[in-house]
């Protein structure tokens, strides 16, 4: 298994089923619990792999990603193809911020999961072709942002374990 | 007492002493203690104001503002004079997420403050100075954004109380 | 569609795949907001089929249901293969409670899914496959109990859907 | 005073007065209420006694075993003598879940307790008569049901008040 891609590399499915659709959402209401299990056996101050963030940086990442991706959501949601604003997330992960108690990037996430989750739940069928527009890599879908924030909280929890097990 | 603006506008002062920028900095830290104050005696679906947010919608946008300017802050610190992306809060304020209880909006932003008053405390002296470019408004810089998001807690906590005595 | 299932019949899949265990998983999880959401546009004294309970008895059932889900799971996971004590849910659901407001079954639900879910995380690979004896239908793992309560959630979803398009 | 038996061991009265029965269903009114204010002061994992549950313990198995209590009301008033499953608390009390916020269980334990009381506020006086087997003790009526549960529910509190003063 390579260590980078613990769950395998993201693959976009461009035409989900109606439960594929559903199992992502659900994915995105699950993700604060199994978060909070792989942080009990995780090392804190263990690299997932080597020269890799510690499970500390990763778990403060995800709130970094994920508050990006619920503001991406919401653009898209509520303008015509907004353009998304990228962000560096190797240097976010060095500042200092990171270095602090990932309980506190937890409750974040926790939060966050459950207004996201609800956001998904109201949207119409037509809502989740809406898209964003990536400045380097073109237009996205809402199918494809919630496709990916699935497989993306379940890839660093695939880290955290890493650290545990290392 | 203008109850758009319960605590004044907003007003940038372009040179502050170490000990404002001190201050702004403590209501980063003391915000979210502030806000559960308030929120005990807020009416969580009176308007503050006849056609205005509820409480409970102030106390999500809150959180969408503040993850907003959090994002803003990391973008300034870790590129040159980065293009951020506004947000069309008026319609973000419409989402189904914001009927929620504002509990879990405050539980991100107390986890949220926590980080970024830490991210705050870190900064270098020439830190504060460094900008990031509104695409309506022009350069702001990092002093900028500080004075106004200490001001912006407590301007929505104007809010909360008018619902409070209305 | 007939409307007594909804999301169509239950069908056991015996040989699940790590993403559609998980995704059942995930079901437990997403379940309560899930619900929320059907609530808030169902007729709760309004049958969802001809005869058939109301949205409120639905909602009464369900916490009825997964209580006694919740108890087998237990019951597989600490002892070696016991026989479960079946229930009338028919008659459950005339008892003079389930014309309570149905949010007070939300609440318990709320609770017992966080539960349920951090109990099936914390699952080894060998517990799903652990069995319970159905005094009526023989033995059944716990792999059956989590695929079967994944879709009764949904079904009876499905069921306060139609009260709001009755 | 023992503290395994905080208010004394349970006694089963067998000609309650229409006065003892009402306290008692009163007391599965107030138990919701009496736990929050013992929650409040008890320290979460503190063991009641030497080698005894956490607090943290005793609330989940509250729950736990009042959702068991609930099934067996239900059974009785709906089946006629039927057998009740009894189960491990003991082991209950060891699963993930138990780890667990502590007020999850008492958001359970507040639903319940507005069902339960609804359920036994509706019942007729030929009711309490009704039985369940327990396949260790034998025939037990809703009477001594009834009693041993106002009698439960108190016995905890006394133990989370231990905790706080220990």
């Amino acid at each position: 298994m390579d260590p980078r891609f613990p769950t395998g590399q993201f693959v976009f499915d461009p035409t989900p089923t109606p439960e594929k659709r559903r199992d992502a959402i659900a994915a995105i209401a699950a993700f604060p619990a199994e978060l909070k299990v792989a942080m009990a056996t995780a090392r804190m101050d263990q690299p997932y792999r080597e020269g890799g963030w510690t499970a500390r940086q990763v778990v403060h990442h995800v709130a970094d990603s994920h508050m990006n991706a619920f503001v991406r959501f919401r653009l898209a949601l509520t303008e015509d193809r907004p353009t998304i604003k990228p962000y560096n997330e190797a240097e976010w992960a060095k500042l200092a911020d990171t270095k602090l108690d990932p309980a506190i990037s937890a409750q974040i996430l926790d939060g966050l999961h459950q207004r996201w989750h609800v956001m998904l739940l109201a949207m119409s069928e037509a809502d989740f072709s809406r898209e964003a527009i990536h400045p380097d890599h073109g237009p996205r879908s809402i199918d494809w942002f919630l496709q990916l924030y699935a497989w993306h909280g379940r890839h660093h929890i695939g880290h955290l374990k890493l650290t545990a097990a290392a």
